[in-house]
């Protein structure tokens, strides 16, 4: 693709503005970090949206105006409607990339994709944790390196309630004992979608080089190869049909 | 399990009503012509139900207490309600078998597990088709033969929309020029999901011994190893965390 | 299958001669520990065999007469000669199950049908590893706890240079740092392949309930589903030819 | 990658010299045609090699400076020797591509790489294919038909010894009544496996332009990620491992 990818950055957008913590961290929102984490790159063009904004940021122009999608949600999951559940949906299938961050494993786009809970088990006591590429030749994890840490990190651990991946990247080791599918992809329709656990709202998980990394590779795995409208299609026969009638 | 398995064959039952045609191919509706591939069978207890009866056959009890639900459906699926849709989602997810026939590939229930659009190319002419066994191996495919053929039968061809399956164990061939992966596997929660695709409602397709062994073969195969309710777990540390805090 | 499942558990059987922390371990070797994993069974016959035996304990004769293979290696894997190699892997291939241990990941029968290198990262310092089960429906999980504990394993870290498995039951977590993907599935042929990885000879691993649950469900989940040779086939045509040529 | 890529195509070429028909259609040998494929591309540098030039057109050092080895053989896969077979793999294993074509099925190298037998059923009867795309949105489809047609291949059909693909992106319809899963991918060590089943010696079949348009696309699509040497390690812990021990 020559013409740049149009990535859309949509934050929910709300712990940013009521809790002191996480303003400290994120002065520009979570969604602002990562988009710095795009800073002078040539080949995208980041926008960045929130729960907020009118139509909550995912107006039928804007949908239909994005390569990629990343999304962060944690505490108003619930209040995304179901309108603009349904337009992001239909824009995956046709082919629009998703990457969904940390607690947006419950966010409704998520669920709605993956047809099932989405549930863990978690712990939020500030602890390390390991990131382990385990395929190093997969797009995602170009540059990367074969771990890396996090010394403040939510815990997310197994089982989470997912359809079998098409392919993990990476695996997450916990100091508190436990593991996790971190980096997972799927296809669905002719999109594709690429969860990362890490980045709880507390940590300054998306300043980390690496995190940022993981997610910008994303976006460009994630890029739409074809943009295809959803078709039921009554077709005729190719071949003659006489003989066994 | 030493229990027999419960298992609930649900019908939309509206053309069979309504239609001569598959009213004199079907007499006992298209559950009833299932349910007879079960008959002698002493490992299960085959239980019918329809969308016209009270809760549309699949009240919290009758989902409660059913280990595989076989789906037909065709012309009515927005008919059917969103508790009930709900309901057997939650099931499955939890361990319940669901084996989703034909027409079905356009249910709600089989949307909301792929979270894709599910549709594919079709042509209704009366044509010959030939399913090939490509994993005789898999418990779905015991007995079976390396093909057999379908006289009559609605052509289904690709791109059939649906997540990458875990495992193809048919494929079709369509005198009319078609192929399509006539037979898939896949897990969701804790349940496990297997569509095939012949049984237009004009053929005496379920009355073809081997259609009704592969779905006898998939019932028994989807039956639940477990069955675990969802759940978000708050866990504690199963090492310590002192160190790095 | 009502007729026993028949189990040869073969082990290179040298450490357990040579090594007296080891015979300490396992006095009836590592093969007669895992034998007792299936004492009192009576859907099993399991014989043993050992590397120093007459054609390496695997004879035509024994592999013919063999279900299910479980193979423990280490210090011998090339002693193990072409044809014991080419002789199991053309039975997995036709359907008889294989269940890897430990430092099998580098027998030549393991590389033999996985077409990769095998490789790991290890270390061996006796520290805690905690595996946990992600696929609590798998047959290979049944009755086994979400996790437990190892207090005496060696460390096998990713990144494991195997195909993509078709299923990953269980995670491992190391008290060092690393994880890995200590139970996967693969199907070759018409056998199935199940890699386990604990196991290191000095520590009393196969005496451990959870470790030997792990090894009876994947013996039983490996059983034959069919038994087919191998044949390249040239067919005649099922439908007429004429018409395009 | 800013480098051009290096592309091997690599033909046994023993028929073109032996048979007329053969020769008439492909006077370049079939690795000229399909070198003929990627005429006028800037993005690649293209090279050929055959079966009796020296070292079998396949030395160390034409390995190692290939990124993605295209591979058609048929007649003599058992004089390719050991030393070449072993060099081929570890380059695969290390990150190269490898493109297989047609009986290139039964070469050591994909038989090596499979594990598996990689048998099937054909017939040789001039028959007509038609390739179904079956996901539009995979690289390898890039700019292909929904389905296009060969009037005159050899029938290679199902049940396909090979391990369950990771990706199939085509699949087969034969006139005389077989399907067979025409293209599939696979991920060994760090290299990506294509397989694509048309190309009988005797049909033009590397003349047709959506053939030659699959072939390329295959080859940048296993253009190489990595390429990272085969390593057992032996790793110090990351973390303290006092507290148990």
């Amino acid at each position: 693709m020559n013409n740049p990818l149009r990535v859309l950055i949509w934050n929910e957008y709300r712990h940013e503005k009521r809790n002191e913590t996480v303003r400290a961290i994120y002065p520009q929102g979570i969604h602002g970090a990562i988009a710095e984490g795009f800073a002078g790159a040539t080949d995208v063009i980041v926008k960045t949206a929130t729960l907020d904004e009118p139509e909550q940021g995912l107006s039928e122009q804007a949908v239909a105006s994005t390569d990629v999608l990343v999304w962060w949600g944690h505490t108003a999951h619930r209040e995304v409607q179901d309108a603009v559940v349904d337009r992001v949906q239909k824009r995956v299938l046709e082919g629009m990339g998703l990457v969904v961050l940390h607690s947006g494993h419950f966010s409704r786009i998520f669920k709605r994709l993956m047809g099932t809970n989405c549930s863990l088990m978690w712990r939020d006591e500030n602890e390390k944790q390991r990131i382990w590429t385990i395929e190093p030749g997969h797009p995602i994890a170009a540059g990367l390196p074969e771990h890396f840490e996090l010394d403040h990190e939510e815990m997310y651990g197994e089982r989470f309630d997912v359809p079998p991946p098409d392919e993990v990247v990476f695996l997450g080791w916990f100091q508190g004992g436990e593991v996790f599918r971190t980096g997972c992809c799927w296809q669905r329709g002719h999109g594709r979608v690429f969860y990362f656990q890490p980045g709880h709202e507390t940590y300054p998980t998306y300043h980390n080089a690496n995190v940022l990394k993981v997610i910008a590779n994303a976006v460009r795995w994630a890029a739409p190869r074809v943009m295809l409208p959803d078709a039921l299609r009554n077709v005729p026969a190719l071949e003659p049909l006489s003989q066994t009638r």
